[in-house]
């Protein structure tokens, strides 16, 4: 049945018939406002918008799949500033195509990806609209520390990564040339592997800056090298190329460090650490904050691809 | 110059120029998520949007006008709870021929509507989309004040309203069968008066039950109903019908109840409160909570169209 058929109080409905309340709220659905926990006394707030054709593909990504991926984008930039995510708030524009089934599934993986960190889908509102799009602002608490943003990394520091780089974009590049394999790195692009709890953890450890990698490694670094006014250098031996990648960018004509040093939407975490932090297994030591600006690899400009603009 | 010239940064660097920190905004625009004092130690977050062509017109109203009624309407579920609003997040989808002086305007309209209650606009993203999308997350305190709910009606309460009803749907009306006159009319649908405090101060009252009017009056009070398991009925005497909007209903053929008792976007807020409370000038009685269900208009059902659905 298409969405068409249940009208849009049938549509909120069926999909908040699904949800469950995490810890942390309070006031779930069906009412003017949620309400949830901010213990801290700050709240940590991002929102991330997914726009089809551009962000996602339903020929591509299940709707759990891009539910996933529309909730682990957010819950990551929220990881990032070293807080816990407490909740999903999502507004979907919907075709009248659409069906229930679909938009049903994409619930129940926003609520599978939030209910990872103990957070749950406590709001929404949806309008009928020609582009399918689902916009997610997450929310997060601190837990007492200091959010840890991107102005603080210095001159000696150590850059560290939490996660995967590369999978994401290499997924992408093996769909858009009409392959479904290898099943590794496209379920990396459908459904990201987040690690969540590597944000609060370098919080604690610390970390002098955070980021989300969304844009890339190179150009999300770029933001935070151009916030601190430092250069970073990135240690091209600091990152394995697997061989599951390795042969997908042999049969794709690919450099692997084109997905892996450029490529996004893997959510991996990048911070810098004091130099003489002892890093946890989690965070992997990638590279060094120096004099100057912006990044290099090995001392060098890097020559590929560094990230994506929305209106190129 | 359209988005498109200035590419996805340059277009969030000009927008976040034009922004200025609110008192409850910790850290704004520029990191992964932003940072919003929420002293309660619990946070009420709502989320609303709005699509071209069924929330908006760009014929009909200037960029600043269609920020305002964006913010508004997000600002009036956080009062419609009790809570003070704090923060605006703001996700735009944007064709690629909108002009940066458009996406500006809106931007000073938002900011504008938010700073009437003390709020800023904290973050946001931004994409390009075949479809003009505004989807915008806003959050506020409670300032230790319960939640006012829609659950807590009782038989024997007032129903009183707080600010105008029918005065945004008889400027659509006007606007959709060409006409710029009367004005008092058409610059109500184009930036709604919201009475923000008045949420906060009914929860102080004792409200036992709140909702901001947006899908209009009887439809609204029928949620407040359904959800308490109680009828209300309205006193049409209650109601005034302005000069202006009684020479605009005449002229149009319309009867202006359909406007005052169905019609949304006005943002009004509506609550129920114990018999026995004084209430101040801003909140107007205009009916009682009674046995049953449903809402009824001196004891009788409505017969006007009772409110939007979004899929049919």
């Amino acid at each position: 049945m298409s969405v068409s058929g249940t009208g849009e109080f049938g549509l909120i409905d069926r999909v908040t018939a699904r949800l469950t309340s995490g810890p942390t709220c309070l006031l779930g659905p069906g009412d003017d406002a949620a309400v949830i926990r901010s213990p801290d006394g700050r709240v940590v707030a991002s929102t991330d918008v997914l726009v089809e054709g551009r962000h996602f593909r339903r020929d591509w990504s299940a709707g759990a799949d891009i539910g996933h991926r529309a909730a682990a984008a957010n819950l990551a930039d929220i990881a990032a500033m070293g807080a816990v995510p407490t909740a999903l708030l999502v507004a979907l524009c919907i075709p009248p195509d659409v069906t229930v089934d679909w938009v049903e599934a994409l619930t129940d993986g926003l609520a599978a990806e939030a209910a990872l960190v103990g957070a749950s889908v406590v709001g929404g509102d949806m309008s009928a609209s020609p582009t399918l799009t689902i916009a997610v602002t997450a929310l997060g608490d601190l837990g007492g520390r200091a959010p840890v943003v991107r102005t603080g990394a210095r001159v000696g520091d150590l850059v560290a990564l939490a996660g995967r780089t590369g999978y994401a974009a290499a997924g992408y590049t093996v769909l858009s040339r009409g392959f479904r394999t290898p099943k590794l790195l496209v379920e990396a692009f459908r459904r990201p592997e987040v690690p969540y709890l590597a944000g609060p953890h370098a919080a604690r450890l610390g970390a002098t800056s955070m980021i989300d990698v969304s844009d890339g490694l190179i150009a999300d670094l770029g933001h935070v090298a151009t916030a601190s006014g430092v250069g970073i250098d990135l240690h091209r031996d600091a990152f394995e190329v697997p061989r599951q990648m390795r042969d997908a960018a042999q049969a794709l004509g690919v450099d692997p460090y084109t997905w892996i040093l450029g490529g996004g939407d893997d959510h991996a975490l990048a911070a810098t650490f004091p130099r003489a932090v002892a890093l946890p297994a989690e965070w992997r030591p990638v590279g060094r904050v120096v004099e100057g600006a912006g990044v290099t690899v090995d001392g060098r400009p890097f020559d590929g691809p560094a990230g994506w603009d929305h209106f190129r």
